[in-house]
């Protein structure tokens, strides 16, 4: 151990050591085995160490162009009981991949960085050079990220939400525009700022000059739960894609309360000209029910593979009445931009649902714009299509 | 699917079925398995299908009195390929665990709930009915945790802290007390969010009036990283025990950057009496030099589980220079309360490390409140060391 090498005295880690069982398997057990390794050429190589297995697979969303269902890749067992996997170059990206041990999906001990997507943990890596650079933490200005409460009267629970704020907001006295930025079904308000690396790419395009610095309100818009799973007073539950009241009109009717919290709470414009609504899947129905019922409040729009025309046959909200009749009310008092993007193999029931509300808007002449790219219902999209629209906002 | 049960609407489900590849496998592959089970006696069951798996274990800090080295426990195969394991009844407790399915450890796949420590990924889950309680997320007023960004001149790079605000802070005008809470080696600033709990601790303690409203200032002691691993522009590198610079003496040449940053962004009282600081092991190593090298600053020390009596031999900062003539003017200088605590089976060398610093104290009849506890080097320990001072604080 050379001078100046380590802050940690020799002594003191020896005195720890016999005690380290949890860190001994992964720091110091695991010792020199790196996995995932990005190699020179992109291509990256997978290591565990699972002498007595049978079988290792890695599975991985390792193809971007459709990269909603993982591909299963058959790793080797080297004599040294270590299993082995390496990819083709990959191109520029944020992955997600987990190891199958013996029928057993697990995470990588070599790799501390993992994910939570719904009920999913799985480890990530990104690879840069290209557009996941957008996605890295770089050496720029930070916004800050706020885990806050606000009560929800209407559904009777406090609820929480997460706000980026530019850098700068808290030293300065200025006003910002806001995004609304919504979650898909079984998200919450974490999913957008983990798998969505909402924070940095809103860092690097106003580093960039590419986006105008704004708040991002984060919300969870499934009004059953306070938070998401683990951080709400109803213990640890499981995460689940079948929550009650998601997509009944309940979050759209209390949307309201939000906006009102965010404006005493933030120093916003206040105007429809500063403000902007977007979400994914789930989250861009929501959206375009709320720019619906909630007239002349936004300028700007964004549905991101929006789950049109899966509407509930239940659902008796009023958010879902005189739809034809409000969407002609939200064409006649005008906006900046209605921006619609879904990827070409999302599923059939969502490519018709954005086709048969593309067809309504061109019957009565109403403005959008429209951009079917590469892929299927991935968050590899929907960062892509955050990174695009957050450029045309409130310019 | 009873009318108004699921928001998901079952034709949306069916669409999505062909493709929900990741989710089938923990949220319908796994039907029906539940996994960590808390029985009625507070007895545990743990679930895991591994029809293909020849031995499972289950490795846990089920024993709370020394819970720093896991505990093994041999599963059983059943005939349906599940192995489980039954606890005998659990005191209430925060606990980790983890499988190890044919020698590799990994995760619970029916338990989303996970919780980073350095570099190992355990499940978590808790037990309620007693000390938990104020690690639960309750149904009281919530503060607002943020991750703040500061320039760190003297460190030559930007760095992240957490700022706990209490609840009515963002909305009011009044001051209030600091205090600045540490983590310990191979932590960063999420550690004491995360395992720590502390963000439920103040919330509970604060809405009993157990605790006074302060805001509690988390920040990373590895002057070398920006941020915890993943969030700084350093990439992803796996957490290490091993960073340069944690105990020769810069992170507390730093800090003033900290305080100042501190008490320019929060309404704080800006005052000795309005100021707390405590850490674990290497946090609490680092809060007694802080004490001493900034004169008069802080009415409430608090040292858990201090990592005394290991300093490094090379370190030659100034921190570290006339400890006795600075720690005999901390005494005259006067203070609130001196806190220890350390667990009877912590490691021997930090034992006497602190009561060598002890007898340092009595010998210059300095005053000092001495806890020892059952238990070791643990966030057992940890968290109620954190209940205990906290209540004493800035009354």
């Amino acid at each position: 151990m050379s001078k100046h090498s380590f802050g940690l005295p020799l002594l003191f880690l020896m005195g720890l050591l016999p005690g380290l069982m949890f860190a001994q398997q992964d720091i110091f057990g695991a010792a020199g085995l790196v996995s995932p390794q990005i190699n020179e050429d992109n291509s990256v190589t997978f290591r565990l160490k699972a002498p007595k297995a049978d079988t290792v697979l890695l599975s991985g969303n390792l193809h971007v162009e459709n990269a909603f269902s993982p591909i299963t890749y058959q790793m080797t067992r080297g004599e040294d009981g270590i299993w082995t996997y390496t990819t083709s170059p990959l191109p520029s990206e944020l992955y997600r991949y987990n190891f199958v041990v013996d029928g057993v999906r697990t995470v990588d001990p070599s790799n501390a960085h993992v994910q939570r997507d719904v009920a999913n943990i799985s480890n990530i890596f990104l690879i840069g050079g290209g557009k996941a650079e957008d996605y890295k933490v770089q050496d720029v200005p930070h916004g800050t990220v706020a885990y806050r409460w606000y009560d929800s009267s209407r559904n009777e629970k406090k609820r929480r939400l997460t706000v980026y704020t530019p850098h700068g907001y808290e030293n300065g006295t200025s006003t910002y525009p806001v995004m609304y930025l919504l979650h898909g079904i079984g998200g919450d308000e974490e999913a957008w700022l983990g798998t969505g690396r909402a924070a940095q790419i809103m860092d690097n395009l106003i580093a960039q000059g590419e986006a105008e610095p704004m708040i991002v309100v984060i919300t969870n818009g499934n009004v059953a739960q306070e938070a998401a799973p683990g951080m709400g007073s109803n213990g640890m539950p499981q995460p689940s894609f079948q929550l009650p009241n998601t997509m009944d009109g309940k979050f759209e009717e209390t949307f309201g309360e939000i906006m009102e919290f965010v404006e005493t709470e933030y120093r916003t414009e206040g105007t429809k000209a500063g403000r902007a609504i977007a979400g994914l899947s789930m989250g861009g129905f929501h959206t375009a029910n709320i720019s619906l019922n909630y007239p002349n409040t936004f300028d700007y729009v964004g549905l991101f593979s929006s789950a049109l025309g899966v509407r509930s046959p239940e659902a008796t909200s009023p958010i879902y009445q005189d739809q034809d009749k409000k969407l002609r009310q939200q064409m006649e008092n005008g906006y900046e931009l209605y921006w619609m993007a879904i990827g070409e193999d999302d599923f059939p029931m969502l490519l018709k649902g954005n086709t048969d509300f593309r067809k309504k808007m061109d019957d009565m002449g109403m403005k959008y714009e429209y951009l079917e790219t590469a892929g299927g219902h991935t968050w590899n999209n929907w960062r892509d299509y955050l990174v695009l629209f957050t450029q045309r906002l409130f310019k």
